[in-house]
């Protein structure tokens, strides 16, 4: 590792036992930014739902739970609003096939250094039976307008580039806006005496060609790993669903939308805090995004070469992550900008240089946003890449 | 509720919504004051192997994975070590008969105001397998001298009182030192029109007869739903191993050592600020420790009324909750009784009294103790109702 030097916060930390959406409920927590992805999330519902359509029902109640897992859940709405959608349209088709519905089990995962706590307390809480079973207490609140949950939760922590579940027990995988980030920064993107040195910058948009390819080979590695575990944990006639960020450049060093929003005012308040000598040039050149926007043939080739899966994939244009109440007020969409930024990598800032030098350098790109929120509001637009796989 | 009046900070907040050990690392941390459940937990290590040497070995590895859960984990590292000793056990006993042992799978339950994120981050890592699956990685570490976890985990948060787990999914139910806590205080309890009106005091203990039997009753209510929901989530073959307070005679109102711990000094300590005009006589009256100290009898009835198990029942001593350096030394001595009660009640008598009175209490608390330190550590002794229950 090259996190080394005199007056560097970062530790060896491994990044995932670091990596979080900002907790709490704070004007920068994920809570209040991720309003974004739940819309996103909304205007997917029907491609969700066609991937649920091709899971096998169980044919016998009896027979074990139906069981979902969120992997990325984080410690939002967004988690649970999902995992509700899933539940009602499975308890729907196995109603209109005249079956009786299962219990259902959902595993909320992500990694450790996770605000599990906040979700918990987030959950509603399961019907009390009155009498009777508690299976007839479930199985009858399907519509739980009453707002409680109709299904066992339980939470994973862990890093979905590994084993999560044992083998097999599984149906419906889904994971929202977390693919994306990878399992650590390559190494040799912060080793100064490599070609792959990601000298000047925080991201790789826009940067050198070695750079971006061992971002590149840092994903694909890093989702081959995922599915081979997902492979294994899945049950015959599971299915799963996917988005992440994605790109619709071939090249890698353009990132699209993503490039526009780690690579303009997020790299420039960086290199303001260089130029004003509040840290030092390699103090900002240590600190890479682990953020990789995939094409859809960076994503298909690991698919085919993991062999495990069907896969249906596309790219979407996923609108903009600034969600605004006036667009055209300029200071509000500079702020909306940079506590957006501060709430997926704020965490991940503030371990590299400290709590005050990310205020500072959250200030900076506020006001660099600010005076640019007309071109912001007019050109931020995310792609999704949004895949459906089934087990082969 | 009769939780009102003018000065109350008790809010009509549900027990299951609030209760904790005190979480953290603080000095009066359950972390930091849960030493004398490890030894005791240790010491019963037989009993609770001979429980596991009852349940029925899965006959396929493919079948499914062995699933262990803890009810009433906390936070502390004694899930750990306990959950750790069932599946080492059970894998010995996997490999003894010439079986593959199967995938194990550790369910960590606790309310929601647990502090899961400290569990979880307390969590040996899964070991990363190089190559192969991971399934011969998870297998192969069951000497996990390496410092990694050799089953996957999860956190449930939920009331044990309640359904946690989908039908037939549990092979090993696990519980310590955690059954003696009662879903609620019974209303009637803080009725002040009641008979059963607990005045005067804050536990059972040498109190009056109504009350104590309307304890006995709730316990009891509580116990029956536990077993109800365990009878159902418990695979064919399984069983379960219970730990928590009991007591030696016949009466109720006499709750042994656990009557001492919460009845003398603790109690001492309320009426000083009753009588120091700190706080209202209502306001202590309205204060009850929602612990039960169940005979042997008490327990047996449950388990014969609810009839889905066979059980091997005994009341062994389980020494003393102090665990001190130097028992002669009463400063000591009295320290660690109030920062002992205070990590196991710290969490209600704040919501009940505020942190500043808290703090008025168990300085009161250790005073008095530290005077009596001699007659507490030659007196204090628990028992414990240690359980083995096998589905008929
Ligand atoms: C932007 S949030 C998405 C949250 C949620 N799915 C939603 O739709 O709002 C991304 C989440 O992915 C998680 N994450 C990143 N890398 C991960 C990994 N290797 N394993 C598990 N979770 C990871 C992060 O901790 C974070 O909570
Ligand atoms: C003294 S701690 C025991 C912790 C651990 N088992 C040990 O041996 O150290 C008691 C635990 O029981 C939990 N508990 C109490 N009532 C509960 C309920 N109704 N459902 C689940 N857990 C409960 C408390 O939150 C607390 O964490």
């Amino acid at each position: 590792m090259a996190l080394q030097g005199d007056n560097f916060v970062a530790s060896e930390v491994k990044l995932e036992n670091m990596l979080s959406m900002k907790g709490g409920k704070g004007e920068a927590s994920y809570a209040n930014n991720s309003k974004a992805q739940a819309l996103h999330a909304r205007s997917m519902l029907h491609l969700l739902e066609g991937t649920l359509d091709m899971v096998q029902l169980h044919s016998s109640p009896e027979e074990a739970p139906f069981v979902v897992a969120d992997l990325g859940c984080s410690c939002g709405c967004n988690t649970i609003y999902t995992t509700d959608v899933i539940i009602k349209h499975m308890r729907k088709r196995y109603e209109a096939m005249g079956y009786q519905p299962p219990e259902f089990s959902v595993f909320f995962s992500d990694l450790p250094s996770n605000d599990f706590n906040t979700l918990f307390q987030l959950l509603p809480p399961l019907p009390i039976a009155d009498k009777g079973s508690m299976e007839d207490c479930i199985a009858a609140s399907s519509n739980d307008s009453d707002g409680h949950r109709s299904y066992f939760a339980a939470g994973v922590p862990g890093t979905f580039y590994r084993r999560l579940f044992p083998a097999r027990s599984v149906d419906v995988f889904h994971s929202a806006f977390s693919l994306h980030w990878l399992s650590q920064v390559p190494e040799i993107v912060t080793d100064n005496k490599s070609e792959a040195y990601n000298k000047g910058r925080v991201f790789i948009h826009g940067g050198n060609e070695s750079t971006a390819n061992a971002y590149k080979m840092q994903f694909q590695t890093d989702l081959a790993g995922f599915l081979r575990s997902r492979s294994l944990e899945m049950k015959r006639g599971g299915s799963m669903f996917l988005v992440c960020l994605g790109r619709t450049s071939v090249d890698p060093i353009d990132q699209g939308g993503v490039g526009l929003f780690f690579g303009s005012h997020f790299q420039e308040a960086w290199d303001d805090l260089v130029q004003e000598g509040l840290i030092e040039a390699e103090r900002r050149d240590s600190f890479n995004i682990p953020v990789y926007a995939p094409s859809l043939q960076d994503f298909k080739e690991v698919v085919e070469g993991d062999g495990s899966f069907a896969i249906n994939l596309q790219v979407v244009n996923g609108g903009s992550p600034l969600v605004v109440n006036r667009p055209d007020d300029a200071a509000e969409v500079g702020r909306a900008l940079a506590n957006n930024c501060r709430s997926v990598c704020g965490v991940l800032v503030e371990a590299h240089i400290g709590g005050q030098l990310s205020d500072e350098l959250f200030a900076r790109m506020e006001r660099r946003a600010t005076m640019h929120a007309k071109e912001m509001v007019e050109n931020l637009q995310f792609f999704h890449i949004v895949a459906s796989l089934y087990l082969a």
